[in-house]
């Protein structure tokens, strides 16, 4: 790595999907660490499809990036400077950090990662924020029962396959729709799901029915659109639905419509309830335990898609909306 | 009355909005009263909305009509003609008949009406099935807290107009939307809501805006629509959605379509839940005498727009659709 310090900015706000050209390639001094402070070199970056909606000029639960500002991320690096009693080179840590290659935090807005406990990059997948968005989303809003059939989209993706498996640990009956062959088997021969839909060979509400011969009692829907509304066809009476998600929404310049939905939830007795996973910080330490715990007993197994180097990151999360990753898609620096 | 009996049948499915040609007014003979059967003359004839959703040959919550069939409702009658231990002639009751001048029912089916509790045409309104619908919906969907501003649509209706008084007495902040200023005049300034929007005559997102500076926290859905729009985009972090009807969709014809809400629920940590009055069945007792108290002390006001006439129920049926009552629609017989 060299002396100087690369980092992407955003340089445009996007129109419709993203494209390389909204984002900017800058190159800087590596900052110096100031009281308090810790300089962390990255080696993960991870791109998440909520990070669509701070490409918006637009207020939401995420603020947004301003254009010629450095974008933000979840980030695994190393310490290389600290001026910080808990911190010293060499540690590794997690944060909320600029996608770049050194950054500066204060030693208040890291998290310790343990290389003994993990491969450091789960901390930013199964035992990082979208590990515990599965958790907190499946037991306390979705809220599988034994014998309940439940359905998860963006099954393959790094929320989607730990819901499944959590799911299928509280005694369900676990369909997951993806948009591969591929996917659907790692869905189904590797982590255990019953069954699975692959959105873009089948009819989704056809292929439902006959995956869901009782119908569907709980959704965690990661996508939105179509596919939602074919699970909504073949809700239960006491369905819930927990919406995490609406990837294949979020790159609509004009405002989605699609058929209104409120007739079948009273006909279902259905409860459908936003969540983000932030709501349930003050837990996040018992859900890392958890998570981590079902990893290391081999319970619950996950997948990267890690796509190298920093130059590659604008790629990396523009390749979440065609769906090229499994599992948790991760940028890795040398 | 005269000693045929009158009843009315489904003639044909409505296309749309439903006109009297699809009823027809059948004659026959004043039917005999079997072993534990009771012959009820009927005194008043319930007309709801969700009744619509009979009409068509789609399975539903509620079993669709026979077309050449007799329609059935919530009707208050006098007993004329007893076989069962539990009724004698003269005896109020209420139950769930065709709609007919005289009916049979089996002892079982109906429920005494006691004349001296309040007036007997209560039964089928503030102290019936829409009572009941507005007290469950609230208390345990929608869960007004104090301080919290609650929207109702459909506001001067049987429903409605119960929910927005149940909702202040939960220490909520009530607007009703509802569709003359004689009715909103109604809810403010008899019924004690705090604020009421005209829809026909205001840009509803625009006046809840207005009428909730603090945004909404709870919203009872009676209509469903572009009015439901509207309040959706105006909902609080940590919002409640109790969904009872959708009054401005039961006419359509095609899959009614409109903007996709489930991104609004992640934003807003939403909760949307459909419900059916029925499923709280085993609750109707305490439930009635609570909303009977009320009523009795004057913290609980109602109004009925009484149709006279047996002849006249398809209009008064049809006038829902129209907004033409204000409170519980009634048709009343000599």
């Amino acid at each position: 790595m060299s002396d100087t310090n690369r980092q992407w900015i955003l340089a445009s706000r996007p129109e419709g999907k993203p494209t390389e050209d909204d984002f900017e390639l800058a190159e800087g001094e590596v900052p110096e660490p100031d009281a308090n402070e810790v300089l962390v070199r990255m080696r993960y970056l991870s791109v998440d499809p909520y990070m669509r909606g701070r490409m918006r000029d637009e207020e939401s639960y995420a603020d947004p990036w301003e254009v010629g500002e450095p974008m933000r991320a979840g980030v695994v690096g190393e310490v290389e400077e600290s001026n910080h009693d808990a911190f010293e080179a060499g540690d590794v840590v997690t944060g909320n950090l600029k996608w770049a290659e050194r950054s500066l935090a204060l030693g208040g807005e890291l998290t310790p990662v343990d290389p003994d406990l993990a491969p450091i990059s789960t901390a930013l997948g199964v035992l990082g924020m979208p590990g515990r968005t599965a958790y907190f989303g499946t037991l306390e809003v979705a809220e599988p029962r034994p014998g309940d059939t439940m359905v998860v989209s963006g099954a393959a993706g790094a929320v989607g396959s730990v819901v499944g498996q959590i799911a299928r640990m509280a005694g369900a009956r676990v369909v997951g729709i993806a948009g591969s062959d591929r996917k659907c088997d790692w869905l189904t021969d590797d982590l255990g799901f019953d069954a699975a839909v692959n959105y873009k060979e089948e009819d989704v509400r056809e292929a439902l029915s006959s995956a869901c011969p009782n119908g569907i009692d709980a959704y965690f829907d990661n996508v939105g659109g179509e596919i939602t509304d074919a699970v909504f066809a073949n809700l239960n009476v006491d369905a819930r639905v927990a919406v995490c998600g609406q990837i294949s929404l979020y790159n609509a310049e004009e405002l989605p419509t699609g058929p209104r939905k409120l007739g079948t939830l009273i006909e279902k007795r259905a409860r459908v309830e936003g969540f983000l996973v932030g709501d349930f910080a003050p837990r996040f330490g018992a859900a890392t335990e958890r998570l981590g715990q079902w990893v290391s007993e081999g319970e619950l197994r996950y997948e990267e898609t890690i796509t190298e180097g920093f130059e590659n990151a604008p790629a990396a999360f523009i390749g979440l909306f065609e769906g090229e990753n499994v599992g948790k898609q991760l940028v890795e620096l040398d």
